[in-house]
């Protein structure tokens, strides 16, 4: 979903019409409106398949390096494959190049899509170039994921701990959404350890992403604002909260798992947990206050 | 690929940069430069994935009903599954939307992407949905087909007779290029009765799409200009040869079985054949003259 957006109600309403898509496709084992769609797939593995479109002047600056460009397409994509509990696979590009310097700017755009394809294991198999005024990359990923290690947004229970995999907040700022490490690594290590209950990656920013989170569990959600880790240079919880463009992962885990966690070979950060009391999330502030999160903030250039 | 090109040799360049990416996955079966990729798919069938890009004002006109534009943005991809013999399964759909009435327009479009998912089967499981200044529409499908009756564009033989499976020409002018039928149908009655040894879909034209075929297969065409046929309303050759967007099937049969074609369910045209003779596209006209085809034109709005 997009940024700038003066009508947040009438986008919702786009997005919801997207879901409204049923299927009576037994093969579908979650449509839209999770991370990745899930399908079935060979010898007890389920197929992930994602799409991430970025457009010039809303995701990437008009001028930006258009190597870290096509490295950010991959990676968003590999990063909703990560949050199902799965590897990437292959991929297909989808191009829109402005007529000026074409091949120039398709070399540097390929250049670092191929970066991270490879630095992931992902073979880039098609792809379709347009003319369009402005740069627009679509990246279809297929990535899969065996059938127990599988991971939705849904699975969230009472009295879980939720936890993050990094710091949040300035992420257009700093630039780090052009280089960030996709949670491959992260996310495998806890779908192979650990009964994850529900999991996907921070994309909007946390205060929009766990109230998705939440909604698909039915369950509400206590963050404490002192727990919240913040990126260097991020002043305000409020930035930490809705910057967006973290690309790393949201998780739970029941208690007994949760205390496990913290002996295993990553770090990851507690910063609240589910409840059944009430819905929407809500922050325990340092002075003890509890607030309702106020709704969340689009931000993009 | 796209028209209007000046500088047509840049976006060969372009072109290629997709095709360069290589992978030692041994489950692709076939990469970029097909109508779609192939990868090991479960229970004896292939996995098919194709995707189209359609911009406004490239593919569509800015003012077009946006019905049917949704309705061609997954026929175009459907088109590309049948042309590998296979059927369409899943399609994720992405969009970047004018930040003008975005509710009611995608309201349109939805309304045609269903349309035409329902009609040939498709799952429409996913989407991403982003601001854009220019309405940009990207569909990603999922096909499967048999092992055994997957088409390349690469099988076509020396001898072999080349088919169309209809008439060509005048699509953009006629409007029929926002409501064409998706040779499925022909398609998967062809794999299943008849040993075809390569096929494609025709979207930029017979004089290109036939010269891609023949490069893929290492041959050359020779084609009857008296036998070319062509759509109501198409005055010239060089129209029914160059416009594009027809959607029509080409592939090629080997004599015995060509002969057997005729007494099918449906009617194909029978309009050259392939020969090792030379490379590239040669046309006999009505005159007996025969020529080089020249570079192919592109024609979008």
């Amino acid at each position: 979903m997009d940024a700038y957006l003066k009508n947040i109600k009438e986008w919702t309403l786009v997005a919801q019409a997207v879901r409204r898509f049923r299927t009576s496709d037994r093969s579908v084992v979650v449509g839209p409106g999770d991370d990745a769609a899930v399908i079935i797939g060979s010898k007890g593995r389920y197929g992930l398949l994602t799409v991430d479109m970025l457009v010039e002047s809303v995701h990437f600056r008009k001028r930006e390096d258009l190597k870290k460009v096509g490295y950010k397409a991959v990676a968003v994509s590999v990063s909703d494959i990560a949050a199902m509990g799965g590897e990437p696979r292959f991929a297909l590009v989808s191009v829109g190049l402005p007529r000026k310097d074409p091949a120039r700017r398709a070399q540097a755009l390929f250049a670092g899509l191929g970066q991270c394809a490879r630095r992931y294991g992902v073979s880039i198999i098609g792809g379709d170039i347009n003319r369009s005024n402005r740069l627009v990359i679509d990246v279809f990923m297929v990535g899969e994921v065996e059938k127990k290690n599988l991971v939705l947004r849904s699975g969230a229970k009472d009295g879980d701990t939720i936890f993050v995999s990094g710091p949040l907040g300035g992420s257009l700022k700093s630039g780090r959404h052009l280089r960030f490490i996709p949670r491959v690594a992260e996310a495998r290590f806890l779908v192979k350890h650990f009964n994850v209950h529900a999991m996907m990656d921070l994309s909007d920013g946390l205060s929009m992403d766990l109230s998705r989170l939440c909604e698909a569990s039915r369950l509400g959600a206590e963050i404490f604002e002192e727990d919240i880790p913040r990126s260097a240079g991020v002043k305000t919880t409020a930035e930490a909260l809705g910057d967006g463009e973290d690309y790393e992962l949201l998780f739970t885990l029941g208690p007994a798992q949760a205390r496990r966690l913290s002996a295993g070979r990553f770090h990851f950060y507690p910063i609240g947990r589910m409840t059944a009391a009430f819905k929407g999330v809500r922050m325990r502030s340092r002075g003890g206050f509890l607030k309702k999160l106020p709704p969340p903030k689009f931000r993009h250039f």
